[in-house]
């Protein structure tokens, strides 16, 4: 049969960007505490494509997911972008996974164990020769709103927020990392299981501790800065207003990245 | 041509539903106060298909639609499911309709003026010549927990809650009338504009009307059960909690809908 | 400390359904060829409340999700509705959850493994002393309508459509079983790796085997109609119409669900 | 009451972007053919907050898009930037918007009309006194594919796709010219309402012209480097692959964006 694909492109146009996107996958991850942890991704795989090329073989994208689908992480990942590079004949390669990645937590005060998922994000690429990596994470929080606080003769509104942090860094770090510093950067975290005692504690705790989405976001930008790991940072939140059907916006990005 | 819709199947199994999902069209539909408001509907219609036809005409659907849509509102909306009946041959007809719609809210204490959109749904239905219409309606509201009020020295958690109404009726009325209803029953109504003094006197109202999801949907059930043009309801709220990133969940429903 | 969600309430209103929705936790299901296969569920959990109870006990369902994330599956899916029933002192009890179900798939013709992900769904209620289970699954097909191919000169207008099947049953089935009746009611099957050889193949299986949306939910209600183990069934079709930016749907329903 | 977004913050982190986000609002913009057109906007809007303030003031968003909401268009646009930034004492401001903006289309052969939506989206930004903005449209069309029309005896499969183009330019520009330069990359366009003489035409034009997911990008990308008035440009294109579960991708980005 005839590898339309193959044959050479006449409109002189470089394609950036060319692949799968949106596969679900099952995937195996590493995991701080149990050394390993089974989880479902989404999955974007691209190369570049050189004018003279027609088009890319989308089938082999596939073929080196399922091959590698046991070792997505901050380790290995390059590998794949190499074994991409290389079977489908490209300079750039492209790797873009998101996936719950899941935590026990213990509740502040009575201790009770459950897990939090946290949306976890890789976007991995190879160009010019040079790899590179950016570890995204989206953690829910509590925020108490400090205006509110201050103007209310009793209570103070607050919210969830979705704070989502994307660094580069220099060598292996573990997630858990990243997320201690967002929770610690809140007016308090969230859990999935609290008894009385630690909703009294977290209720508390965050009253005494109301921040805007502003000091959320400079809060956590410190800390990346100061952390000698950390090459390069964005870092957003997004309040889910309990007194409005909008959300109110923050970002810091560090430049240069 | 051969219409291949129109030959025979044989079968024997009678389609319950076909038709068209999801089109986005521009609809004109009843305002209280503006007689008339534009917004943008996501429309699925059906019809039944007798065991005997191979298929439906599919672009009849978007023909009605088409010469329709200035006029989606609870008086016209039989007429629609009528001609639907009529230009398909068919014995039962459905209409969903979904759109934002728009009011003008005061601030309880500035009276700054801002629009809050709400998502307003018609399910509307002809059956064995009889027509149905369930109206719903998505209210934001602010709810503060009680128990959390209750056990903690300080503040209280509070979040954005989700409340859904649905409701048939004996007469027409104004989605305005069935919004009011819900905002009464909830620690405080949410707003896209406020001030200083809006955003204390809101905190301070909440914080005195404290509300489980539970508290929200008995209070509306208990006002739809006494409206005497409320023939069938059902309620339902979700608490996007701000100490979990689950949602706390509650309904009720009115037997016999 | 004051237990608010034991006092009593006066309102006279029993809540359908209290509890927890969209949590997000890893589950193990069964597996008919690897025995069980890990994956994330979207869980949602509520039991009745009796008129009397001012609220239901939020973190118990967490504490038993926790409990049995490991066995969410056909067979011991009543054990959690019981144990809710028990440690909610409820009457009725509910229990749904979402996952992505994987199957390992071969091409038609090159036999190339790859994994395909099937959103699988479980209703699981206990009402009166009676447990209800219903099972839905969505599976990805090709769909060619045959009258595009009945009035053109050359090709016809195919696409991906969503076919959603939920059925009652007597005993134990696998979920594979299921998504064989769909995909043998498509035009084609979808896969996620495929070569050259087995494009061809499907294309021209698919030309030579064109279905409207009416023709799928007719074939797979055939089936299941005949089919001794199931119950109830319903069944949907939406097809991602290439030619429009709306879908094509289908909808048969077996009475007495 | 005190001011506690105007006090001075010490932490020296000047914050990018600060402001509200996902604001649903009923929106007038400029249609080629009808002077204006009403429809419904998804708002985010942003200021860059100096390191010494502790934050910015949300409610002045809000009050900026209520005064403009019936001019959001290419021409008006830089004037809400000047307004966000006068009345938030800022150095930048940004404004995004998302709406469906219909258009009125012929069916080929048959002549029926019907309106289609497309998603627009403006980018507009105000940063050190210098106003950019970037269009942006997602037009859905059908692709053919090459390969499977030439491996296969009969048939080719074929699929919606969704091509999303971002621009910039010098003077201002209809957005109904930038979709019709993507309808003419395409194997044929999509319209909401086709009659069977429609559906033979399109079926036979899109197999007369089949092109893969790098063709569409390759071909907008060579018409949009010829417009004298486009300045920069990105164009992407999904494919919903008929024969899979997941997208086929590509994009070409013009350099100095």
């Amino acid at each position: 049969m005839i590898d339309m694909q193959s044959q050479r492109d006449h409109r002189r146009v470089e394609i950036n960007k060319v692949g799968v996107k949106n596969i679900e996958y099952p995937i195996t991850v590493l995991d701080k505490k149990n050394r390993f942890q089974h989880t479902v991704g989404k999955v974007n795989m691209y190369v570049n494509l050189p004018h003279h090329f027609k088009g890319t073989h989308m089938s082999r994208f596939v073929e080196i997911l399922n091959e590698y689908r046991g070792t997505i992480n901050i380790k290995a990942i390059s590998t794949i972008l190499d074994k991409m590079k290389e079977k489908l004949n490209a300079e750039s390669a492209y790797l873009d996974v998101e996936f719950p990645y899941f935590i026990e937590k213990r509740a502040p005060v009575s201790g009770a164990k459950s897990l939090l998922g946290y949306t976890c994000r890789f976007f991995a690429s190879l160009n010019n020769g040079r790899h590179k990596l950016i570890v995204g994470i989206t953690v829910p929080v509590t925020t108490v709103c400090p205006c509110s606080r201050e103007i209310s003769e009793k209570g103070a509104h607050n919210q969830r927020s979705l704070v989502s942090v994307q660094v580069t860094f220099r060598k292996f770090f573990w997630i858990e990392d990243l997320i201690r510093i967002v929770e610690n950067s809140a007016s308090a975290a969230v859990f999935s299981l609290l008894k009385r005692g630690d909703e009294k504690f977290l209720t508390e705790k965050a009253y005494d501790n109301p921040m805007f989405v502003e000091d959320v976001v400079r809060s956590i930008a410190l800390r990346l800065s100061a952390h000698k790991n950390i090459t390069w940072f964005s870092v957003e939140s997004e309040n889910l207003e309990s007194i409005h059907n909008h959300n109110a916006y923050a970002c810091v990005e560090k430049e240069g990245g």
